[in-house]
């Protein structure tokens, strides 16, 4: 972590955002302390206000007042980031964008959509839905989709359809002047210039803040289905994956739950799966088409060794399968009652996810700690959930250390520290790690663009 | 244009890399002037020597000893690019990457593949073959990977595939002061830090060279089918294309050629196609899936009131119709002998494609000049080749006059300045039209990362 230096906002400052927005800026503590973290085991940092913003200007307007104070401004969405995202941590002024929550245009010619930064991805979907249209990015949270650009989210779809990275063609951005862009035209590609819109997505609102995205979209396919299977192993159930990606076999969602996780789920969901490695797949398609992906899947699976293979082609079955699967998180956190989560992402080439995922369950059977593994495997993405005991500092050591050893493999593997959560202030030492020489180049970036420091100082990048 | 000041190189430089490269660097006028210059009509403006690195720790010796003597680096590959990127401006030192044309790895199991950046298209296809692996980017030329990176290529695959913003998953990188960075690892995703590789990926050489790069593959799909369709109207065909499109059909290429290019498609490849607007398609797939996909387009094609819908499942008829579509350019230039062709590239949101073509044919049609429509048109994307006398300054500015309103005419529709050739510097000034404010952040960005502004100056973006 940077060494903080805390600048409070002044009273001039305050008494600027009261006027500008009313009842809309808050210093409330309740407030403050609700703005102060996300889902994680990070510690609270309250902002000295939050500011309700309803539009650009607005967001812009707030963005100039603490710039000529030198204030930090951080944005916040549904709070649901896992790294410390949000965190006040040199105090300063959050912005709420939630109630910037207008869906701004739908265009169903373009496959694309422009929204505000606070619509949710369900209040997306919802609205899309009688278009026949869906947006894929899923990250299991119903979070904020200018929350999920900021944090380069992913999830179970990612596999096909890609992440916020692939997502986003064009977003307004605040610049930490307060000056506002738009990164790019809504041109499906273009070769003009550099390239904005990637520098925006995934910064987590250190070098701007995101008030509008346009996105891709698709059309709803005509038919979904889906299948669990259990394997011998977890080399076995990757080695499935590996042949199903290489076959160019359209996979929807290919998720792997460890014995421990699907052991949670069936008590949680009240479900009876093989309590082995197991693989969730869905396929999207024509009617044929699906049928003939999940016919190759089949095969595939029962060449590894695959058990149960079993069909989910009614909705509801096939909802329930991924109300379990999204649930994995609390599911593992049941089975230690009164526990905690800490939880870490990595993200590895296939080839060497088999091995990774391996060697983390060694080291999990060899600690006192319980910890369940799921994975977006298709790719080469998997999560650990580390049950500690709130307080217990012995339990904390742990799971940081076992984490310490996932991530440390997955540098050593060429993979990431991070597939979808982000860097937050949870993980800058990685960054370091991870990047070498080209860190440097990140904060040429960020000193360049935020001169002042102000915008969600401490995180991503030491500076 | 910038203003330009001629830096020469210094004979201190040149001594220093003679002492470095040997017989690899050259100051012969003719090696000078072959490397002035793309395949456009921009003119030559040779650099003041070449030298030719075999290593990527060359290329970061030379960057540095230019540096030194505050002289600009122009990296070159195959010359093909289109907008001037490769001209020396303001002179100095262009490296040569073509020996740089090592495979460094290939890796099945990850579906990718590691190359310096000299390794052309073909060469790395042609080498995947017998692994049943392929490359999808294809902008025609056999163009280097180094230099399709740097300039966000891609071509007829595009529209299934994506273009080099989606296929290049990390960067070696030389900067402007000589170091080293790679810009990603290998995974497939990743939430860490700003991202790097797109900031590389498109900046044409203005913010350092591309030394390797690491690739996505594919499979090559089970089967291969493509078809020629021929309609009343371009706005017919771009219908098709819109219905093809959201019926979430996965298309592998879908190219329009306007009456102008079917003419002389004909006359050049020996082809009896109907000479009416025509789109081209290819679809992959397995053997049932494309044939599902062929029965579908092939509706969609009816209803718009397609002709002569024709099949070539053949390899050699396919490999014939898409030999013709690459030489649309040579045959629309074999239309007037002696003619030099002019091409400019737009990409516009595909529910204005038919009103951006249709307004452009109408500004052909009341021209003097010959002018062809060919497109990347399952992305919004397509280029008008006008055919110019050499030396004819009329038809120079009346080709730039028709050029200019193609491009005011996208931006207006919220396209974009070029699709795919990339901004070298004959398009400098849409960029600042394209982008407004946010071009202002493009210089922030060029002035922190290259302040002795010696990476392909006069390029990009003004200063």
């Amino acid at each position: 972590m940077d060494k903080q230096v805390r600048r409070t906002a002044p009273a001039e400052l305050i008494a600027e955002l009261k006027d500008l927005l009313g009842e809309r800026f808050s210093i409330s503590g309740p407030v403050c302390e609700q703005h102060g973290h996300d889902e994680s085991y990070h510690e609270t940092a309250a902002p000295d206000g939050v500011a309700f913003a309803r539009s650009t200007e607005e967001v812009s307007a707030v963005v100039k007042a603490c710039a000529k104070y030198n204030v930090p401004v951080i944005a916040f969405g549904t709070g649901t980031s896992l790294e410390g995202h949000v965190a006040a941590l040199e105090g300063g002024i959050c912005i709420d964008l939630m109630q910037m929550n207008n869906i701004v245009a739908v265009r169903p010619e373009d496959l694309d959509v422009t929204v505000q930064a606070g619509v949710t991805r369900k209040q997306l979907n919802d609205y899309l839905r009688d278009q026949g249209l869906f947006f894929p990015v899923d990250p299991g949270a119903d979070a904020s989709l200018g929350g999920m650009a900021a944090t380069r989210a992913s999830g179970t779809n990612a596999v096909r359809y890609g992440t916020m990275r692939e997502a986003v063609l064009s977003a307004t951005v605040v610049l930490p002047d307060g000056q506002i862009i738009v990164t790019a035209s809504r041109a499906k590609k273009s070769a003009a210039g550099y390239d904005l819109t990637h520098l925006f997505v995934g910064c987590e609102g250190t070098l701007g803040i995101i008030t509008e995205v346009t996105l891709r979209l698709y059309g709803i396919p005509e038919a979904i289905s889906a299948a669990v299977c259990a394997f011998p192993s977890v080399e076995a159930a990757v080695n499935a994956v590996i042949l199903t990606i290489q076959s160019g076999i359209p996979v929807a969602r290919i998720e792997l739950l460890d014995e421990t996780a699907v052991t949670a789920v069936n008590r949680f969901a009240k479900l009876d799966l093989l309590e082995k490695p197991t693989l969730f797949f869905e396929f999207h398609g024509s009617e044929q088409g699906v049928a003939e992906q999940a016919e190759m899947v089949g095969a595939i699976a029962k060449e590894e060794g695959g058990e149960r293979f079993t069909w989910a082609s009614k909705t509801e079955d096939r909802s329930k399968m991924w109300q379990a699967r999204h649930d994995a998180y609390y599911a593992a956190l049941a089975l230690k009652p009164g526990r905690k989560g800490l939880t870490t992402d990595v993200c590895v080439p296939i080839s060497r996810l088999a091995e990774a995922i391996h060697e983390t369950r060694a080291d999990i059977a060899s600690s006192f700690l319980t910890a369940a593994i799921v994975g977006h495997v298709g790719d080469g993405n998997f999560h650990t959930i580390f049950l500690i005991e709130p307080g217990n500092k012995g339990d904390l050591a742990e799971a940081k250390r076992l984490s310490n050893r996932m991530v440390e493999r997955a540098l050593a593997m060429d993979g990431t520290c991070t597939g979808e959560h982000g860097i937050g202030y949870g993980k800058m030492h990685y960054l370091e790690r991870e990047f070498g020489p080209a860190a440097d180049l990140m904060r040429t970036l960020k000193r360049a663009i935020d001169p002042k420091n102000i915008m969600n100082p401490g995180k991503v990048i030491r500076l």
